[in-house]
């Protein structure tokens, strides 16, 4: 019997880790560490040194492998996902077998926090045989975002929403909501909206030592945003960023 | 000139202290632990055994202090909330004075995350002389829960809706959510709702000793979380809870 620890490491600045996550760590007989290929090198860089900086266990071995790539040319995008989940998994069943058998206890870092848009404990439930699943929280991009800005994300007694950067685009400002929080968007998708009375507090590279925050009216300062994250997604070759909008009264 | 650290301390498990945490106690020249009153001298406890637990600066000196009650006889819950922000504010300056002067860093624990339903920000900002402010982000109740039910939070590329108890009484499920997380209900909001094809994850005193977790059809399982919570709440003395509901389709 395996168990498989997700570890949530926080978005990029190793002070985020956990009591729990440091002593998860060590209490592994293998940690997992997924190359995802050029752009996020960065990503496999932090966990590798965040195990060479908390990892204290003589007997905790370490396994780099490579993640199969996701069919771009899926037309059905949830077919897309689902298949993509299954080779994952299966590549994970391949290195527990191959580095550890059918017995121990293995962790997977996991960037942010495993219960928020990530794939991790889904894959997981894929694996054969399947493993006791474990998770260990870790601090998100949203609560990075709202320190860097000394940011309250609910108004008092208020319902706040978690959102994708497609659907704000697809759908514009959420129905019954006055604070909105944007996730995975691949672009700026706060630009589909009309900026009268919304307030932004946007950041990239959270925690880590290139972050950059920038925040005021959208009017004024979404333009601001839209140039300097394509001059920072280009120097770096890859940008994460997210934002809160606020709509005023 | 002062600087203010609202640290985030998790929700009750010491494990899920951050390094930046320990970091920030340990920076601290005066840490300031509200006591509350009875029904959570738990949670003063608990700063206090962090404090002993982590605090390894002998210069750090801690100074306890009583919070003032927020009067709850005033008709308008706005104005009963920002006069009790005001009167801890005060009690705030006041206990800075009398132990540190007006220059050194103060930190405060606080419970879960400073950005998360947590009124500390906003009373930081009614400090007189003004201080400056960092935050350290925790783990919530959301994380904590999510983590005990190995739960995705989000189903994939989906929003989710963040609201409070009082909220879901009034208005019923939320539009344009199948996912919603459900704070600071001091009651059982979720059985003003139609159950049908509704799933609860519940969860109280979550990372403490006596974390209780359940989960179900919410037509099964909800009368039996309202038994649960009533029994829990008189053993304790309070209760701290919190919920997720996802609606299938």
């Amino acid at each position: 019997m395996t168990t498989l620890s997700l570890i949530g490491i926080g978005c990029g600045d190793p002070a985020q880790l956990t009591r729990a996550a440091i002593d998860a760590i060590n209490a592994a007989d293998l940690v997992l560490i997924p190359r995802k290929g050029t752009a996020k090198s960065d990503l496999a860089d932090l966990r590798r040194s965040i195990c060479a900086d908390v990892l204290t266990n003589p007997a905790t071995r370490i396994a780099e492998f490579d993640l199969p790539v996701r069919d771009a040319t899926e037309a059905d995008y949830r077919r897309g996902v689902d298949d993509w989940h299954d080779a994952v998994a299966a590549t994970w069943s391949q290195t527990i077998a191959d580095h550890l058998g059918d017995e121990g206890k293995v962790a997977l870092l996991i960037w942010g926090d495993p219960s928020l848009y990530d794939s991790s404990l889904r894959i997981a439930r894929r694996l054969d045989p399947l493993p006791d699943i474990e998770v260990v929280p870790g601090i998100t991009a949203i609560q990075a975002l709202c320190a860097a800005h000394t940011l309250p994300l609910n108004d008092i007694g208020k319902p706040f929403l978690v959102t994708t950067g497609r659907r704000l685009r697809e759908g514009g400002w959420p129905h019954g909501v006055d604070t909105v929080v944007v996730m995975l968007d691949g672009g700026t998708a706060f630009q589909s909206l009309d900026p009268d009375r919304i307030h932004i507090w946007w950041g990239a590279y959270l925690g880590m030592a290139g972050q950059i925050i920038m925040s005021g009216a959208l009017a004024e300062i979404g333009p601001r945003i839209v140039a300097t994250r394509q001059e920072a997604r280009a120097r770096h070759g890859w940008i994460m960023d997210s934002y809160i909008l606020k709509r005023g009264s």
